[in-house]
């Protein structure tokens, strides 16, 4: 009898991780004779502790396939991390008993840096536990901060949609200006890294285009020279448009929009930079203001996702298969890019214990001189990332994403175990 | 020698205005023996008072027809109301000679309520100033709070881009709120109609979909009606999603969200009710929370209009021109709806005597008994507005909107005018 196969989402959802389910569930299921089930972890590794898997089984091929066009976490997500084998010994030893109950044979984890981190913990229970399982990370964060792959699954789509906000909402604040708005501030996502605020400078085209003011977490907000550069923005064009990423920090090192509140892995709970920056332009300067929050709103953003990352995304879930039937473990499928112009990409392999923890920051020479804008160097790395358009179907003028039945898996085991969730 | 034509843009500007443009100029270049160069205003009636106009007869049919799925006001827009012809005799003067010089006939102004006065206003030249103009506004407006028309160009798209967005956002709560956000508030535009948060409620396709609670202007907010309907949604779903418009007043009648700055027309400048939602529920039930406010995105995002909004857009425009041919003048198109299943529509024309300054609010009968939901009848109504999607074409990742050349006509007149602005 195959093993079956153990998949979960892990940490902040995206518009395609369902894309790398569909790729994987749709590769396992032409596999029968080496994987028998596609189980998946209801909100992620928390499905496994507790014995609460999904039996995706009794979803159709059809459900299945529209996987690739549905955004969030179809078997639910979760912010928890494992320690480490000695700190936390009853967690893996439950994981193990979990995955003998259910011959679990193979595990794949789909997740950004933290949750590689914890498929790498759960790769060496094979070595150090004696549990043999095949192990293997999909990438996935809107955030680009993993290392080593080129891009990540669900970051080319949050690009696209911030590009094309940005450049749409410039168009209405241009014809504006004259007796209205004179400064546009939009909120983005990255809490250490401004590959998202990266991305709206693509909405650039031209001399004087939107957004004249990106602001990255990788440098320090300086007030004077922010306000000295909007108001030669207004002055030149009748008005400025600011993409601020919620990760940025004063000099002193502190986030502008800190509220104190933290999420369940310690990070800075954030929101707030836009009104902060925009209140700054009327108190400084004078000028009339609107701001937005993007907030989810853009990493969910299905129906404006990049045909690019879709595919990826897609490509990394099936991949994963491959490379678990090839007897690779401890593995994570990445994003090669051959070229950039034409853009041409392969998928490669890396290990997990490069991976988990390690933070890709924006290269210092991605961002202009005077900080507020990105170089020709990043425009080249990031353009094909938004390209093409993969529009999912609708009914009734709303896209028609799919729900899963979600069909538990009867369970085998008699414990319960008590989860320590923060 | 035929008349020429004045058009401009008047008002908030939405993501199909200019396809209102687009069927005006298009229609207009039909008649060439009726009606000579559609002259636009730079900023609305602005560019009629400075004499700042563009020559949009140096535009290629191409990018005229490119209007069609371009957002924003492609000739600029204006908050800038004219007064009564006693108060303000001068403007109105003003206005003949510039037309005079410029051989105009026709009036077109495309805007929402405080616009259509404007229109109406200079209507009235014809008979109390003796000088011959043939006037007609042009509806448009996110708002939606226009008489008469069943609803206003602009206002579907917003509603499209709202569903779209919290159906989008609840998928990805839905996938976090096991071990991360329990709440997750979204801030749309609506300072007295609760329209386009009511359009939210189109995505609640079955029982227990969000959004959970819409918080409109037509009701005052009470807190602890309010923390009880999410405390309920988060234990029956463990989640709550919340819509609420940037109008919501609380039962002093303030709004929840006044900052105290007013625009140009004296309207009270909103932003910020969802982070003071947000924090409620935090500090009152202790749930983690995020929050959106998408302000100008929402109105400018014409890569998800809805294909209904579009072609009204459009039909709006041409009729303009089919109604000044035919001899019509102080009137305005309209949209009839002559049937909901299926969803069926016409051209109508109103008087702008009886558009003018009236606000079109909620009916009562579309609003939940709780205040939190819409209507089975609201729902009917709202359906068709967001049907069919209509996109822009892209390159390069972004859509590709055209900026038009936007020749100045040669000025005729010696004189300036000093412009009263706020």
């Amino acid at each position: 009898m195959p093993k079956n196969a153990f998949y979960a989402q892990s940490g902040g959802v995206t518009s395609v991780i369902n894309a790398s389910a569909c790729g994987l569930i749709e590769t396992a299921r032409k596999h029968p004779d080496q994987i028998g089930n596609v189980y998946a972890g209801r909100n992620g590794i928390i499905g496994a502790l507790t014995e609460d898997l999904i039996d995706t089984s009794q979803e159709s091929d059809a459900d299945i396939a529209a996987l690739r066009y549905t955004p969030a976490g179809a078997f639910g997500s979760c912010r928890f991390k494992l320690k480490g084998l000695e700190e936390s010994k009853a967690e893996y030893e439950r994981l193990i008993e979990v995955f003998k109950a259910h011959n679990i044979g193979y595990f794949f984890y789909n997740g950004g840096g933290d949750s590689q981190d914890t498929s790498h913990k759960v790769s060496q229970i094979s070595e150090k536990l004696g549990y043999p399982i095949t192990c293997v990370g999909i990438p996935k964060t809107v955030d680009n901060d993993l290392p080593i792959t080129d891009t990540c699954p669900g970051f080319g789509s949050v690009a696209k949609y911030v590009a094309v906000s940005i450049k749409e909402a410039a168009f209405d604040v241009m014809s504006m200006s004259r007796t209205s708005t004179k400064v546009f501030v939009m909120e983005v996502m990255g809490r250490h890294a401004g590959w998202i605020a990266a991305a709206a400078g693509l909405a650039v085209e031209r001399e004087g285009d939107a957004p004249h003011i990106i602001l990255f977490p990788e440098r320090a907000f300086n007030k004077d020279k922010f306000l000295a550069k909007v108001d030669e923005a207004v002055k030149k064009y009748d008005f400025c448009v600011i993409v601020v990423s919620e990760g940025v920090k004063g000099e002193d090192g502190k986030f502008l929009s800190d509220a104190g509140t933290r999420d369940a892995f310690g990070h800075a709970q954030l929101g707030g930079a836009a009104p902060m920056i925009a209140n700054l332009c009327k108190s400084e300067l004078g000028y009339k203001y609107h701001w937005a929050v993007a907030d989810y709103l853009q990493r969910a953003a299905r129906h404006i996702a990049s045909k690019t990352d879709v595919e990826q995304a897609y490509a990394m879930g099936k991949a994963a298969v491959e490379f678990a039937l090839a007897g690779e473990s401890a593995v994570m499928p990445i994003i090669v890019r051959t070229s950039s112009q034409p853009y041409r990409w392969e998928v490669g392999m890396t290990n997990l214990a490069d991976v988990a923890n390690v933070e890709k920051k924006m290269p210092a020479d991605y961002i202009t001189e005077d900080g507020f804008g990105i170089t020709a160097l990043c425009r080249e790395y990031l353009q094909p990332l938004i390209a093409g358009e993969d529009y999912p179907p609708y009914s009734n003028g709303l896209p028609n994403y799919v729900r899963l039945k979600n069909v538990p898996v009867l369970k085998k085991l008699n414990s319960t175990f008590a989860l320590k969730l923060k």
